[in-house]
């Protein structure tokens, strides 16, 4: 899995006694990785955005969840597994509304009172670790499995060039990410890419994140204001649009990065075909369509102070939903590690 | 013409020896008019972008060479006239696209010749200035019938609520504005209004001044990301979209900020009208269509280092054209101080 080179989001350290994760609010003046050993240290993390990325962040707490449990190897069975169980549910609540983080840390937790009791701890762990090891290179194969869907989609010309939004890569899962996986592994191919991402205001994903990832994996890409998509689309032969995803419903609408909608409007206009990359998980079937996504409000100095710097009158009104709902009709195919789904969406019915 | 209250771009200081000009790269923190009274800092407050705006800078410019004039009043006609010129052509160079700019300066220029040669110089000097505010007031007319055709165009019930894209307000203008003309009237008019306003990367006009402009004036306005645009017209009622205008080809084809061109096909979307305001001065009829628009590229900085900080990796590729074209068919009328103009865009070809 690891012939296609990318930036990492997070990683093993190399004593296997901490995990290290790029802090990506350094990004992109400074390449910092933290070392990470406590769950004080990492619910932190997840909070502050310096591991961010629905799969990316599951990992991590996983990986913590297992580091965490082994330094509580002198306990007895029950009080290990109530140790356990309080690490889990600190790291589960550092970002309530991602479903992959308890998602990930519930698989581990749930392993630990499975096992056998009369399991020695010290196997107990090893198991725990294995599990957690299991979750990172599940998402490692699901984005690969991703961009081998995603390629069959895409032109076999050189050069192959597109247009994502926001960060859907490398640093938002623990592989080579998503929506830029087909990229990654085009690049590693020895294709020419070029990809064109928006800034995505207003926390700048698209300029901080997915520039300097792509930049650092030796892939052309170019930055553009989010406002530049349509007369980029109209002045450049663009292959495709390639986008994430943070909620799937059952019809095919996709909830993601504000922008993202407004994007799939623009490529259809151009006869670009708009694609949207996820894992089968991201896919909800208990949400029939977008109507039912609930897209919260976000506090408005994001736009008005969010460079540091006073870019609006102080106390200005805002509107500024982080998501948006880009309407099934919009999407030419969802692809998904099962594979590469065109409307009508009816399999996500049954899909989780 | 002074019951619509609004901010002011410019204005003659309380004296009359000095333009006071609001300098609009301190906003929106910082509301602070200079003193002008040389050409040499007229020049540098125009290529600063202090003042801004083509009708704006054109009025200025005019006022700056008037007052510039009168400080040579012991000068004999013939070196009088020397120094106007030598002055007007220093202004007019400040910003070269500026059409508005090089018309002004060349009409107070002009007059200064054309003035029969027994005038005394003191009564040249005062001609030069009653034209030089026959310009600023012919401009505030301008802005005036702009919003008074453009009321026309805009439902009666309240709130009136519209959509605009960079700055198109009285800070462009030495009245009231192009696009915003309207929304000032209906406001005095004593209608509830709601301005949504787009931010505008990478200058941030939208937010840094017509979000100023509006909250100064007591009228109701909300900031949003460029890439906000789209769900904004899904989940609100928006009365129309309200916009400026760079340059108007013979065709009706609208050169205009960036971002223009996206939001009129979001507009068409939503079934939501989008309506272009300028000057007639604006219309080109020189040019046949949008496609014999030049667009410049700009310099990649304001991107990366738009705040003052990275926001991007230092040496990315940038596509930042600062105007787009929006085609003709997605602009539902053209208002000038003519009248309201709508498709086919006939009218224009004879227009200037």
């Amino acid at each position: 899995m690891n012939d296609v080179p990318h930036p990492q989001a997070l990683r093993w350290a190399a004593d296997a006694q901490a995990i290290e994760i790029l802090d990506q609010t350094r990004l992109p003046e400074h390449e910092v990785y933290l070392r990470i050993d406590t769950p004080e240290q990492m619910v932190e993390a997840i909070r502050a955005l310096r591991v961010r990325g629905a799969p990316a962040i599951g990992v991590a707490a996983a990986l913590l969840l297992a580091l965490a449990a082994a330094g509580h190897l002198h306990l007895r069975r029950a009080p290990l597994l109530a140790r356990i169980d309080e690490t889990a549910g600190l790291l589960a609540t550092a970002r309530p509304t991602a479903v992959n983080l308890a998602w990930a840390v519930e698989r581990v937790r749930h392993l630990a009172h499975a096992l056998p009791a009369e399991m020695s701890p010290l196997e107990l762990v090893e198991r725990l670790r294995a599990e957690a090891d299991a979750i990172l290179a599940e998402d490692r194969a699901m984005c690969r499995a991703l961009g081998e869907h995603g390629l069959t989609l895409l032109p076999k010309d050189d050069p192959l060039t597109v247009l994502t939004h926001c960060n859907a890569g490398a640093l938002a899962t623990a592989g080579m990410g998503t929506a830029l996986a087909p990229v990654y592994l085009a690049h590693a191919a020895g294709r020419r890419v070029r990809v064109f991402a928006d800034e995505t205001r207003p926390l700048l994903q698209g300029s901080r994140i997915t520039a300097w990832e792509l930049q650092r994996a030796g892939i052309e890409v170019t930055v553009l204001p989010d406002n530049a998509g349509a007369s980029l689309l109209r002045s450049e032969r663009i292959d495709a649009v390639l986008v994430g995803a943070d909620r799937i419903a059952a019809n095919g609408d996709v909830a993601n990065k504000i922008g993202t909608y407004g994007l799939a409007v623009l490529a259809r206009r151009h006869g670009v075909p708009f694609y949207v990359f996820a894992p089968t998980s991201t896919v909800d079937p208990g949400t029939p369509d977008g109507e039912a996504i609930p897209i919260e409000q976000r506090g408005a100095a994001e736009v008005i102070r969010g460079f540091g710097r006073l870019t609006a009158p102080e106390h200005v009104a805002v509107y500024a939903p982080p998501f948006d709902v880009t309407p099934a009709a919009l999407v030419d195919a969802i692809v998904t590690d099962r594979g590469v789904h065109r409307p009508p969406y009816d399999f996500l019915r049954g899909a989780a």
